[in-house]
């Protein structure tokens, strides 16, 4: 195996194979990229339990071949490297051989053939989504999936099709303190099967490849897995299989009360606020009241903040107990210049949307005030 | 007590308050700054066991007074403020009232009296040097010190004069390993007894209060402490007492071989060498020889690094052992654009210094080569 690669090539290669691969295992095989030299270019194949990232890269292939190595040790090389063009050879003993200019590196490899085998891609249905758009759909959810549930079917994104002119494909998180639903338009034909969610860890990874991507991308599902394809790469994740909970149930239909406020001098007032909220629960007091709302918390031997934010509010005044971080997380995934928070009594279930686009909604659960 | 202060001032003074506290004390009060507003403007008063910060500050005072508050819980406030005027009221029951546009904050303070009393400022003599002199100093010396040393006399800097025209103020650091002088210019008489060090934490902070600071400053000498003056601040240090190595002996009076290099080039190739140097010792190969310097490095179960650097270099060709990350340091806190480094055997100190600066010298011991 003999190749010349460029250096910026190598490193986004690498950068993308060692988020997924298993850094401390204890077998190096399972630290290790593969690499795959034949006509076109290089493949690099980096896999761990969850899900298998397959990229190809432009490459000046002079001998095909194929190695693994580690991904860590291969990409602290990369990154480094003084010059454009990198040259990289198969040697004796599975050492790999790079070059460039007046650096040089051995690495220890391993028998391509040691390297686990990888899933099976075949998919019985795709649909197709630009990259912007499922980027969209995993930043505005991702955020209220559950990080660590395996028992109530909360720790992956549901999706499902919504059947509107044109079809939108709707992503659901939900911790069970707040639910986040994005949707954005498709085509083809949506082939998860039900009880079957995309999780958490694998999509957050998926969601840094799709980093600055701007063409269409397909998403195809098997019997238990989801294959992302673009034409550089292609990332195939496990899926999780629980009951995601009947979300539908606990969204209000109505609202008694409604406030709108400019989104970012709210976001600002919320981060000064939550400085005097009770740690972990985050819990701030919203006042609503005519044209204003008022936050306060107070934390046990520090202080007391109060913000009065100018606020455009239709009902009777209310006070609701929130916990200020979902809520600074919701103001962050929007980019409008309003929000709009609408409210039944203290106990009911907050949505905040942007007043201007409908294919997005935020719920906070409220928490009791003391 | 209550003033009127600009937001700049108060986040400047708090972010050097809270540097200093003892941020996880049981003791509420040691966590504190103590506020004292006069008719000049807001004192600020920040100090733990080893050090004490006084700054002045700028401020409209309406009523004089004084009180002590937690410095982080101010400084979290102080840092998000939304306009440029912040009015500090002390209210009942030591509470602080702040306010800024329509945010506001109560504080829970202390009665100043509960403050720990501060140590005396008396120095019987002084030195005057500029701020941009004392940082280069600080700068150049305090990454040899030792971290955590009370034994051997290394975990403070050592202060002398050097009689040259002008005289000049030399700083000297050393873990054991290495060691680092650097001198400036100054006036005055320095006043430290011998068997006295600078210690390096205290030295570290101050060096963060001079960030910026173009005035001159003066640093005076008590039985067991340092003060050092500016026109806004004073920060009162405790000495070290410690004998300082007899670190002349150590400096080789002549070399046999000597190479000079692009910084920037070294410096490059260093951190790639390094990536496989063995962990902790960073022990790297420097191979000096006509025209080159070649850099291997070896880690087991990794890989082999070389790198080859042109080099102006006079001698029998030598291969030394060195820790890169010395190295790396040297090279970073120097600024020309050529290094030297001079040699004697392969066992013998390395001086790396700049070939155009003769106020700065920096001595790396070899380690073994297997």
């Amino acid at each position: 195996m003999e190749f010349l690669i460029h250096r910026d090539d190598l490193k986004r290669a690498l950068t993308h194979a060692q988020g997924i691969v298993e850094k401390r295992s204890t077998t190096p095989i399972l630290a290790s990229v593969l690499l795959q030299a034949g006509a076109d270019g290089v493949r690099v194949t980096a896999s761990d339990k969850a899900m298998t990232f397959v990229g190809d890269f432009a490459a000046n292939v002079a001998t095909p071949g194929e190695v693994a190595v580690d991904a860590v040790n291969f990409f602290q090389v990369a990154r480094v490297l003084p010059n454009e063009v990198v040259s990289v050879k198969l040697a004796q003993n599975q050492r790999i051989d790079v070059r460039c200019g007046r650096s040089s590196y051995k690495l220890n490899g391993f028998p391509a053939a040691d390297f686990p085998p990888l899933p099976s891609f075949d998919a019985d249905r795709s649909l197709t989504i630009a990259a912007a758009d499922l980027r969209a759909l995993i930043d505005q959810t991702l955020f209220s999936v559950a990080p660590d549930d395996n028992r109530y079917g909360l720790g992956g994104a549901h999706l499902e099709a919504v059947a509107e002119d044109p079809p939108k494909l709707r992503m659901v998180g939900t911790d069970g303190n707040r639910l986040s639903w994005s949707q954005r338009p498709f085509s083809g034909d949506l082939g998860i099967r039900s009880k079957m969610l995309m999780p958490r860890k694998p999509l957050a990874e998926l969601r840094r490849f799709l980093d600055g991507l701007e063409t269409d991308v397909t998403v195809g599902f098997g019997e238990r897995s989801a294959v992302v394809r673009c034409p550089s790469f292609l990332v195939q994740m496990r899926l999780m299989e629980a009951q995601f909970p009947d979300y539908r149930a606990v969204l209000p239909t109505s609202f008694k009360r409604r406030a709108v406020l400019d989104r970012e001098t709210f976001l600002e007032g919320l981060k000064r606020a939550n400085i005097f909220a009770t740690d972990g629960s985050h819990s701030v007091r919203f006042a609503f009241g005519a044209d204003e709302l008022v936050l306060t918390a107070r934390k046990l031997d520090a202080g007391d903040a109060r913000e009065e934010l100018p606020a455009d509010f239709s009902g009777e005044p209310l006070s609701v107990g929130l916990n200020a971080r979902f809520v600074q997380e919701v103001l962050s995934v929007l980019s409008g210049s309003k929000v709009a928070i609408e409210m039944g009594d203290t106990l009911s279930p907050c949505i905040l949307r942007d007043p201007d686009v409908a294919d997005a909604l935020f719920v906070v659960m409220p928490v009791r005030l003391d």
